[in-house]
């Protein structure tokens, strides 16, 4: 009834974050949660979307996509096809919603963040670990706009964001599946939480199945455990200098 | 504080569901959330998708669309676009999937159900009424398969479903938004059950926002009390005979 | 050789025009031609297509669509196709032309009208009903622009326009076919006429055989009295009040 | 109140039929009407559409296109475009639905011809012309098709078909309109009609303005004398032998 | 050992340039290597693309593209797969990147040339007879906006750019590879070239095959007396005066 | 005069090839070329297309993609653009076409090696980069197929093939640039080579200019010298054992 790597229900994977993992981007991060490797990357780009025009406000969004080599079978490029899927779709609009959660848009002035997702190596729970992965990229592009004397607010981040998957495999609540447990899970659910510990979203799901109500609160308690740790790592990892030259050209 | 249209904060607005709206459709249902208008269409097609043939199993599936009118400002054609957005891929996919948490898809054999879920009139909610209409629309559908001699399994459908949607709107908890509240909630929660109670798909979100564990278990009471009621009310429209004509030329 | 639903050669199918089927449009009609069902909606819009910028003058435009459940057999969702098929092109096309000839595009104001003819049953006739039902919302809408004050001259309209199909099926002429007769016809024509008699459209085809010019005279006989009465219908409707609330608030 | 090029009202333009204008094709025709210049090639391919595939019959169709350089100021490509426009998808079934009426499909067996209508140069009438070189790249096709020993039936042909366009430009009816006619003509038809002076398809229509029945029977009359004369064209160039070298190797 | 059209190695086909093929574009050439005839119209447009504007510079562009019809099996329709495909896509661009070799666009102003190179017929080297006849067709062009007073500086055109193929057949280096030969070719080079013998472009491939360093060397020797011979031939043709009639009224 | 990185015109930048950097594709290397980086991946799929379906040889094919993160200046995503650009699409092809050059199809049996090329970090030379580590990626994926018995032929590969590019810089010949200095290069070649110093592939451009034989004879030498270094590279890395786990289950 052992976990296949040997953890615990309750215990996460390897988690590595690391900052600076590209050159050009203002932030860009690699995450990995176990094999599941994630390239997050925070691009400022002068102006809004046009319905946003003239408000005063900034933006971010994210893109998620997977490496056609990423998963255990190539996938199809989306490029190629010539349509994002809807599995795609609804991670990008799911990462982008749980980044704004943290972020004053007005201190951003007409300015865009851009957060591009892409996976590397996919052994489950790609849009946690991005979520996770994303808000370091987002912080260190926050603190590039800082150096670059484009924020009204210095410090607009109101809180950090983590986000961590949860399921039921075995008749078991268990924390951080990789593939092989996800692909056979009864219910599976994804949770993203501020470092404060409240939430910004819940998503449980039971594919050909239902759960009770006290199967979803223990879910809940894991994942929220599971979110402060991660919040921990990101709090520890951002401790760190800002990993290239800043505008004004100091180190922060 | 007291809701526009003077409800209770736990109360659902007034529901119609209207069975046989369509000549067609094995199963076509009609379902209104007060002023939100969803036709829900369930037709039966020989055959399954090309990565389930030889199975032997069935398939249910879903697509949900808006009529450009439907909305308080014409929304553009998807159609015209040539793409599907986001949101509708989102929210076809979420349909298909509760649908096929009541389901046994083996007793179909290899014969796929399209659900068509059409927004004639859009005020907030229509993704939960779709789904509510959609469980009708299938189970007529259900009735007209064993009519015709279609069904390996008499009663292939374990329990119903119905969905309900609640959000924060002024600081308090209320159930089954229109339009007015929704776009104005701080969160928004959807919550889809069966009719013993279990749960089939959470999701709870706060944009720009973030809430406590507490405030989301007060939303899940109020949701699951409305999947409750709806449960009883897809019952009784259910226990009226088939609207239209079976296979076998006889009424059911 | 009697007509399957009993109907003498000449007679139109049971007409029904329900005006103000939907809350927000302008305009919004269900049009009935037997078991053809039709939604049309007017909705306005401020500006023109870029084309047509800056001439002081509006347009009137329609986009004609089937919901997959209309028909016997279910049919593809054009928006997932990706691509809108040569049929749907052509009658959207079609309707639009038929409406602008009623019309003085010079008293609306740089402002467009959007016209969406929904199909939510087909039976045949599909676009004549269209037309016929278009008229009518968009004659709403242009009572819904005059009550806001948007209009240059309060009678932008110079006749009405109704629409029927005539076809040769077993050798006699025959008014407004049904699918069961339109499918096995030798000639198919639809004929779109004003309240005065003249002609606005007249198209007549035939797949796989060719028809007599004295056929062709008798056709037009048939359809202009078919076009008469359905004129004669929509002044009828269009006698009530305007079944909403007018941008004055005051019912017209 | 004379014509700009001197004709009179029902006269043609100079008409100009080339046949074995490409090599390749099975029937390959340059068509002239005056300045309008369109490439008709009639293709054979083995197979017919998966609707009609087991059928035993052949298809004939059709593809309309305008070279962007054919127009007086340069058009966008429609394959860059990634979309067909609806004019093209209407005039493509035109042609197509217009040969289909003169043909056994029975006799070519399981073929499909497919008839590739290039515009090289437009002046007006560019899709009545494509119809009556179309015939003729079809009548090769077939020839061709005979002597590879393909045909049921040796004569699979009926009747020919030729078509023309006459308005009323000025308050005159007149024959086979160029642009600058065209482009202010108060109501334009297209008529194809047969040898024997049958009609395959008559299309009127009046943008932004109606016209009597009077109007039309006048029109019938002129456009169908006009395709008499081009039936006899037609005959003549198809009485010269076929222009390439036949599959048995002898010439026709 | 002799090629199939009794031409010696180093030999190019019968070249036809033909100017002024068309009526409306301000460049027109149909251009003629063997069977292979590619229409090269050149067409002026006001503005430059976005990314250009505010630059004072102009810009000369290029679409290649084939008529289904062309090839000795028909191909299928760009614009209605709705996709332009990578050889298309690799063709227009070497086109238009050959061409701008020669002109100083700050001669232009904002203003584009867009050059159609659609092939007609197909019989090998369609890239190198393109780039042929477009230039010539840019130099009619050019001779327009000079006559319109569009010229910042009357001769913008500082050489002359002709293209032709070469390859190893039968072990043999040859010029100007038809069809037949082409597509056995062991490697397969175009090469475009000024009337001064320098070079624009080399693209030399060997698919499925590799080739040494002095047959590189020898396919260039071939190629570049090649594209001298065209340069005189071009030279030759344009000597001719203009062939249509100029903005300013008379004939150059 | 000399270059920014400070080396001779003839050296190439700091070069690594990384072999197993993803778990799952039969191969895959990260290569660097300075700071351009590319993800080359080859994966093995049953089957062949369907063009070649029946031939019972293989097929080897490359995609190439940009991650939108990689540039100086973020890229759109051509997923969300719904089309692959010219660029994508040439350079995927002149992968796939360098790679065919040096392996014989036939010992493949009817299988598919898909090579995913996506560039992590793009500082100029991302295409030769690409066919350099493609080539490394490929061998690995051919061990894999020989382990897994799936090989006619157990030698497949005839050669090793590597690419630079070479260009004209501030009037010198330059071998493999940095987007620095190709983006003010006044020619830019690419040449691909083999081990045995013969060429596949040679593509040199002069944007905007023109260059002499000569030039190009000694783009050709430098070129050369870089590919036989490159290629002595690869053999290095490829001398160590297989970076995973084989299908026997052995280490190779």
């Amino acid at each position: 009834m052992a976990r296949t790597d040997g953890r615990s229900d309750e215990a996460l994977r390897a988690i590595r974050i690391t900052r600076g993992f590209q050159e050009w981007p203002a932030g860009s991060v690699l995450v990995e949660f176990g094999k599941t490797k994630v390239l997050c990357a925070a691009s400022v780009q002068d102006g809004v979307p046009r319905w946003r025009a003239g408000s005063g406000k900034g933006w971010v969004t994210a893109e998620y996509a997977m490496l056609p080599s990423a998963t255990h079978t190539r996938g199809d490029r989306e490029s190629i096809k010539g349509r994002v899927g809807g599995r795609t779709h609804e991670i990008s609009r799911l990462i982008g919603r749980s980044l704004r959660a943290c972020i004053d848009l007005s201190a951003l002035g007409e300015n865009t963040i851009n957060i591009d997702c892409d996976v590397i190596q996919a052994d489950g729970g790609t849009r946690t670990a991005a979520i996770t992965g994303a808000y370091v990229a987002l912080a260190d592009a926050i603190t590039w706009l800082g150096a670059a004397g484009k924020l009204a607010d210095p410090k607009p981040l109101s809180c950090s964001i983590a986000a961590v998957s949860v399921g039921v495999v075995d008749g078991r609540v268990r924390l951080d599946l990789p593939y092989e447990e996800d692909s056979r899970a009864e219910v599976d659910m994804n949770v993203v939480a501020t470092d404060a510990g409240t939430l910004v979203e819940v998503q449980g799901t039971g594919e050909g199945a239902t759960f009770a109500r006290s199967t979803l609160d223990r879910m809940l308690d894991v994942a929220l455990a599971g979110c402060a740790q991660l919040s921990r790592l990101q709090a520890e990892v951002l401790a760190e200098p800002y990993p290239g030259e800043l505008p004004s050209g100091a180190k922060a």
